[in-house]
């Protein structure tokens, strides 16, 4: 079967981003295997440039634009990790880059946007459709769009995360049994199973979404794109989109990958286990996968479990609601 | 000048512990390098077993006792950090051990204590004498004391830390400048310092201590060892010393190595930051030495500097506080 991406575009992307991403770590904690029951990996995006692996896809994808392209500039719309990772690889490409956000974005969100140089326009997410205001600014600037995740230089960068993990497993001589990764619109996914299938073709992947955006899962349950309920709410705002997208989803289906969901206070005890155990700051849709294992979603007895904090952008209050309560 | 360890007794305690402490990752973060105008790395012994770099030195201490010394038992007297990592070395090691341990110590320290199987005696710190309890206990089982700092084998295994930065600046061709190490009894600093003249002669290092505790930096200039006031106060639990060790200050002060301090506020300035904007969790006294990057306590302009976050075993509560105000 053949994908709008492979794993050469994904190596092609690491080249890109040798030296500009940060080679992020692979963890092992004794506690978690203890909880385990066998060896879990955890992939530390959390540790990116600007605190998400978002940066990894936007950098691949803008330093493929050409002199004329970059001229003109980028526009994304994005109230959180696309945002900041979108301008963080403006920044450093010297590209003039606009990020359409929602009046009552956090205001840590909009000021490390803001903080990297891009500008930001502001809309009422109540009384205005961002897709206009996003295109009026296109329309005016001739900017190019740069989407968050259903591109496939977007999907091909994002996938180098999972080929540092696979050279360090390498390293230490382990074969995964099984992958979990984070899954909104599923370009990290897509990307990261790429590289996984490649290096490992009997390990089983698995993505994992809040409870109530489990789209992918049923999608992949039904075999075709699903979209979440109109009135679905989840704290894991990073995970939020309605659907997989149309080039992403091919991917997930095709390589034979499984859905799992966790429920808001599940991913309030992973974020809460990541910073009182693995001593690590994650955001709640950036902890869904750990929160999995730690939920016993997957059978992780004698296994070795690769999973992934995927962000680590979360509001000092709900940091710490989540440890008092968990 | 000769010291009670060389680079070659950490090299053997690193043989003792490859595979069993975790290799910490040493990381570079965009913005801190903004900071400082020049490259830092962080070396993140939060991540080490139990939370601290603690069980380097505590793991090649008891991995080198005879089985006659190993079934008598060892003795530690502690409230934190060494507490826990004498516990899970005895644990690994199949030794068992006895912490001597204050009644009001926080709950989640007796716990992660206990929870690695050691056996917790509790004393009153204000009508008890902590040295006499422990005799007591000694005298009954004859166990082994485990001294926190000032014994050659721990100070060693405290330096495999810094060997593994010294590989992974290696990697990277990378020279230092300086390097700073949070200090208490100095256990960590003379073990790493072993390492950093030894592998880079023109290094400068520093010691960092928190503001009233600043009994290292004081002996350091002038030349014997000094201690802190009575009534002397800090935040920082991990770095409350009287006084340098009489094994460790030699070193110290035989490599040339300056002292810095910083305040409580600094220290839970450098928290926030941690957190923020590293994605790590760090307690206060883990950060002094980053705390000292971020306050321009040494010119970093221009120049490659290593520092470390020692540990992270720091109370909810203090962590919300230092978000909240930082």
């Amino acid at each position: 079967m053949t994908y709008v991406i492979s794993i050469d575009d994904v190596r092609s992307a690491a080249q890109k981003l040798a030296g500009v991403a940060v080679r992020t770590p692979l963890i092992e904690n004794i506690k978690l295997n203890e909880i385990a029951g066998g060896r879990v990996f955890v992939k530390c995006e959390n540790l990116q440039h600007m605190g998400a692996f978002k940066f990894r896809g936007a950098y691949n994808r803008m330093s493929r634009l050409t002199e004329e392209e970059k001229s003109r500039g980028v526009l994304a719309f994005s109230s959180g990790n696309h945002a900041q990772g979108i301008a963080r690889a403006a920044q450093l490409l010297d590209i003039h880059a606009t990020i359409v956000m929602p009046k009552d974005a956090p205001p840590l969100k909009l000021a490390a946007t803001r903080g990297c140089g891009a500008e930001v326009v502001l809309y009422d997410r109540y009384t205005e459709d961002r897709e206009k205001v996003a295109l009026a600014v296109a329309a005016d600037s001739g900017a190019v769009v740069v989407p968050p995740y259903d591109d496939p230089l977007v999907m091909a960068g994002q996938g180098t995360s999972a080929l540092e993990v696979v050279e360090d497993l390498a390293t230490m001589g382990v074969t995964p049994d099984q992958t979990l990764i984070n899954c909104g619109g599923g370009g990290l996914a897509a990307g990261s199973f790429t590289v996984y299938y490649d290096a490992f073709p009997h390990i089983q992947g698995y993505v994992v979404e809040p409870e109530e955006f489990d789209d992918v899962k049923r999608s992949l349950e039904v075999g075709s794109i699903q979209s979440v309920d109109f009135g679905a709410r989840s704290i894991c705002d990073a995970l939020l989109t309605p659907s997989a997208g149309a080039r992403t989803f091919p991917i997930l289906q095709g390589n034979g990958v499984k859905g799992l969901s966790v429920t808001d206070d599940q991913a309030r005890a992973a974020v809460s286990f990541a910073a009182k155990t693995l001593k690590m700051v994650g955001e709640p849709g950036g902890v869904v996968s750990l929160a999995a294992v730690l939920e016993g979603k997957v059978d992780t007895q004698d296994k070795i479990t690769v999973c992934i904090i995927s962000g680590g952008n979360i509001d000092p209050d709900m940091l710490a609601d989540c440890m008092a309560r968990f």
